[in-house]
């Protein structure tokens, strides 16, 4: 009955949308999922890892961004942990941690829904690495959805920075992502973020989405 | 056969230690089984809770200390963290954490046998509290077993501060504690501290231990 219900609904929503808005199937753009991760200064790397160390690649990302070999543990005000959390270099001017809703929940702390580097007022987080520990007064946030586009890309699919669109996840168990912010910028590649809370929600995998504007 | 086994090798161990070492029963001592604990310095109580936070007790102990409701959260140096691990009260002249061996393993960490206080070149250990995070470059120990007394219970057992008794756990279960250090203080109550893998180990509940010399 729930199934039929949802069937229908879902059948209902792409009606509303009306042609005009997913007819154009050209409009895809490439997903990734970030899991939670942290962006370090220098100075807390020299804290947590050691006077002067230098943090490994271990696989390239967009923007001249990597995930580095190294990992660090979380503690929420709570005192509840995650940890193995992986750093994503290179180094940065203000220490970040981004989690999904489901971790900042299992952390016990109010992380509240910004754009990366928005970190003024966010929740307080311990991070802990091999050599020593840090506590961030602010700095932990759940990461805001948004896509990465080059200015080209802006201009072909009839966008502009900051803009805010839809994506349509088309998957049979997908739905649309409203309030997907663009950022353009020359360095990104296109591909829209998402964290593993929207992914499962939608049950997001590798294909891509559907930009609706 | 492993069980028969046991038991044959249980029995010659009774018959080699003799009547004259465990026929005096009035050699009974209570035991207390110390589950993982954190003792902390005023400046860290500062730094984990706020500058002046008092500690609130939960639960007095034995020599004038007492369990805290305050816990914290250690993570080792690979990361892993044991949360919620209760603070003992009052505050020391240096922070130490005492785990057991399974912890130990847990936490990823070398943490040597010693006598509480004896914290020179032991592992580290971050600690984690609601309003900060710390880092001791060494204070994390296994408590080595020991027995409290007063100097007239040292009298009545014929035993001296920092002598080295056996203990048994007679429960069908247990078995004897070798290397059982004496401490004799005025403001000691009798007794016997072990840590919850020795209690599990020997199957320890209720009883008291039988001292042996």
């Amino acid at each position: 009955m729930q199934e039929q219900l949802v069937q229908e609904i879902t059948k209902l929503v792409i009606a509303s949308l009306g042609k005009s808005e997913i007819e154009d199937t050209k409009q895809l753009i490439p997903i990734g999922i970030s899991a939670r991760h942290v962006h370090l200064t220098r100075e807390h790397i020299d804290i947590l890892f050691g006077k002067g160390y230098q943090l490994n690649k271990k696989k390239e990302l967009m923007g001249g961004q990597y995930a580095a070999q190294e990992c660090v543990t979380l503690v929420g005000t709570k005192l509840r942990a995650i940890e193995n959390v992986r750093i994503l270099g290179p180094e940065r001017k203000a220490s970040q941690v981004e989690v999904s809703k489901t971790d900042a929940i299992r952390l016990g702390i109010k992380a509240p829904i910004r754009e990366s580097g928005n970190v003024k007022g966010s929740a307080p987080i311990a991070i802990v690495g091999p050599m020593g520990a840090i506590y961030l007064e602010e700095g932990c946030i759940i990461a805001m959805r948004h896509i990465h586009m080059s200015p080209e890309d802006a201009n072909n699919f009839g966008v502009v920075d900051g803009q805010i669109v839809k994506v349509k996840i088309d998957n049979g168990r997908g739905g649309i992502f409203e309030g997907v912010k663009i950022r353009v910028d020359q360095t990104f590649t296109l591909e829209m973020h998402i964290d593993t809370d929207e992914a499962n929600g939608l049950g997001v995998g590798k294909e891509m989405g559907i930009l609706i504007k």
